[in-house]
């Protein structure tokens, strides 16, 4: 099946589905070998890991690079956390063709303005886009896509900014008019308070894709029993890798040896696994003369 | 200090010195707040970070650009794995000229062909280049470095092509003529006596540089007595951190639920000081203006 | 149809067909208006127009970043001059991925060693490579392709090097062997003896595709009359555009003045008619609310 | 002497100095050879080349490796054409950075708002940035910059916008404390008139830069008798290239033939030397082995 149509099936499926996040090709095959079903492509996960910050200092291209190791490394599907879009709607409309291109499965939008800011961040300028100019965002992109099952998802921010659930409901359905797949509405409480206000007035006018890192300590089988359709556990893959990097950096400062760290880290050997090491010295078998190495014989 | 005369000061230092591995902007931060003194950027880390093989897969162009995201993350300086030079003389001069604008302190090269394979794997191609087309290479490279304290390490791969002592003696020191400005002696042997031959019949006529991956289990005491320079540890980051991912992947995707999970990995507050966001709330209350936000407030 | 298919039905056409060199989204464009049915996307005038030599100094992810604008902007097949394929034969089977993602419908790839020098200089590098590795090297990426009708062209160096016709046929039969779609046959002499010789033991075993820009004085008719299938106008694009730039740029240099330039240029509305520009102006009527911009309204 | 320098010192020069564009590294060069000091990397031209609009489709990452290839081919300062600065003060100075990195000697603003229209357009979006905020974006890159000697020219859109004498002088003494080194006054009327009213009125409390792109017909003494510092003969190269590259196109695949066509375009020989191919041969004496090549000798 396309990742595409497998995404599309997550969004729409009768039980509660997850996203586990990746931001990298490395990370993105782990997601996949542990059972999950799909990928977020975490913006802050991607920024953070490059080393710069969740404000769009890496330009749209370089994300899309990344995207496209991380599509390369896996089967499941991809869904990109594409902050507002990278600009107005020319800019999305075109992210939408280039995300086409490299099989990622669909984007998820915030209506906030470029550039953005992490949603998290007490920062002055959490500020809305216009309603009118995200929908006509929104349809740019879906008139776009040549795929008819490629996904967008309208990530409503009105919590974030302070707005109220009255407000939230009302972009959310203006986005779900505009032609929307789902709609994901984020939470900087560390209750589930206002997710529960809005999915009930909502009433699955379209699904709804929820994102609990602040209100972790939230049972899921609430989630279930609210009708949330699918979960993004967000930047785990990344505070994992932060907290296993301090550790082992600092271990090895210290130390000045490597005999205690060796037996913390993945061997070498599933380095190479997961490099998929196999079919490549497999292919050297079938597509490289006998004796010959590039053309040149060592003596 | 510059960079590079960072990295030339760490290689001619009286005492063993060490660089720890880092594959993107975030463990080069990660290394730096350990307390080392400078980072080793892995092709084979960088590689199997962005889920391809360490075999020339991704462009030189696309590794570069990550090291430009690790040079800007850093302070300390920063000696690539520069795999083959990525071609011949005419491509690792010109390979020196872009790392020079990204502030990289120095490369490695290694004295295979390209593409090049990794060192540990069996694979059938490993070839060693020509000694006077890699002396060429290394003359190259030092006439085109525009600040002279630039390092190009030669890496000898004698050892591990099976050639044995007299080979990697005589490919050293032709290489040290060459303009070297230390010889990085490689071995795939799980003890150390590979090493402990060469550097007894080196007798220090450049620094020397080595990689104790597979011989972890020698105690550095063991590197000063020989007369060491400069160690190597080249993977460790990576390994901590995909330990850590499919770690808590696995969690998380068998728990569906953060709660447990969430102990584990640092915190969001964490991944933000990484990202140095104080220093872009500071600079929006310096260079925003007061009320305004992006040429737009919100009602 | 599929811009493959396209290329498929050009080199399998009863009539002699053309491709133009185009090395920009702009000169693909100009190709496409002129009435041509296909692209040759050269190796020389890309680099050349980046301002950098046929020698693989840029990667080859920055050659497939101008090939991506180029297919974007263009309806028309585009054939790219692969060079070498960029390395061995991983490198070239992960070329053909990175192609058929972009909707680039074949690739011509050369018997020469990477890094390649281009044909026509007086280089001391232009060995070839030996049969067998280039044989696994087609034979790797017609495994890859998964559209069937994707073009692998093989490029016979033999008369460059200066072997003879024997030593022609011997490779080219063996890449036909491989899995070739077809052979292009290349020579530096300024007339067709070399290519004849060839044509007439060849015998159409494959489709044959020739580049006559030394030979160039050759009439086409003699080209159909012989049974060439393909002829590639190489460069021309970009030596007209080198001719132009100059005279331009001194005359506006010594004249300080654009008066009697004008007269000489494109005019703007030309250089937007080019890009597009309608399209935008219509689809900002379509997807922009009728009185905000970008969020934002000026006084 | 610096780029920076250079450009500096052009921009404060006492005589008249013009800019000529360019939008690749093989236009930079021909600008340095016809004589010019420095080269204008216009966005129009890049875009165009590229085969997108001017409306920042491509992104600033991408533009920027274009201008990476046009410093390393010209020795001349390049002042770019930055847009917006692709984003706010914390995108605008992340450029100055990586701008400095790749020697490009300065930068020109316009007080717009991301994604920028080209000015020439009528489209509806031609709104102004906020001035408090354009002034805020002016003094972050001048904070950032680490060579005192680069350029931030502030581009005064205020005529564009229809709004007249009083608003472009407002704005442009605005931008001049917050530190602009020079002022770009913009005017898209075929005659000189909003130009002269300006500069009357601004009385050289910066210098000034003009664009004659639609007012081409007034000539250059008149631009000297103002003091206007500094002329940019804005996209003159890429409509030169365009008629001619339509040209050869249509009559190659008129005629079927280059016979006639050889003699309106650069030889061969020529794009060889503006690639500088002389300097790889000589390097290839002086690098390679003189019996092996590639470490392969061919039979």
């Amino acid at each position: 099946m396309k990742k595409t149509s497998q995404l599309k099936q997550l969004i729409h499926s009768r039980n509660l589905e997850f996203l586990m996040e990746a931001h990298n090709g490395l990370s993105a095959k782990i997601v996949e070998e542990a059972g999950f079903k799909g990928i977020w492509a975490s913006g802050l996960s991607i920024s953070a890991a490059m080393g710069v910050r969740d404000n769009n200092e890496a330009s749209w291209t370089q994300v899309l690079e990344v995207l496209e190791f991380m599509s390369d490394a896996a089967s499941i599907p991809i869904l990109l956390d594409g902050d507002t879009g990278f600009g107005n709607f020319n800019n999305s409309r075109r992210l939408v063709k280039k995300l086409e291109q490299r099989q990622i499965a669909g984007v998820c939008i915030e209506d906030k303005l470029f550039p953005k800011t992490n949603s998290f961040l007490n920062s002055k300028i959490q500020p809305l886009a216009d309603i009118n100019e995200f929908c006509g965002k929104i349809k740019a992109m879906k008139d776009t896509q040549t795929d008819e099952d490629f996904i967008v998802v309208a990530r409503v921010e009105a919590f974030i900014a302070g707005l109220g659930l009255k407000e939230a409901l009302r972009r959310a359905d203006a986005y779900r008019q505009a032609g929307a797949d789902a709609i994901l509405i984020h939470s900087k409480r560390t209750d589930i308070a206002e997710i529960e206000s809005f999915v009930k007035e909502w009433e699955q006018r379209l699904p709804v894709v929820i994102v609990p890192t602040k209100y972790y300590s939230t049972p899921t089988s609430r989630f279930q029993k609210l009708g949330i359709n699918l979960v993004i556990w967000a930047n785990h893959n990344l505070r994992a890798s932060i907290d296993a990097m301090k550790k082992i950096s600092e271990q090895i400062f210290r130390e000045k040896s490597l005999v205690r760290a060796e037996k913390k880290v993945a061997t070498l050997e599933e380095v190479f696994r997961l490099q998929r090491v196999d079919e490549l010295l497999e292919a050297e078998r079938k597509y490289l003369p006998s004796t010959g190495t590039n053309s040149d014989d060592y003596p």
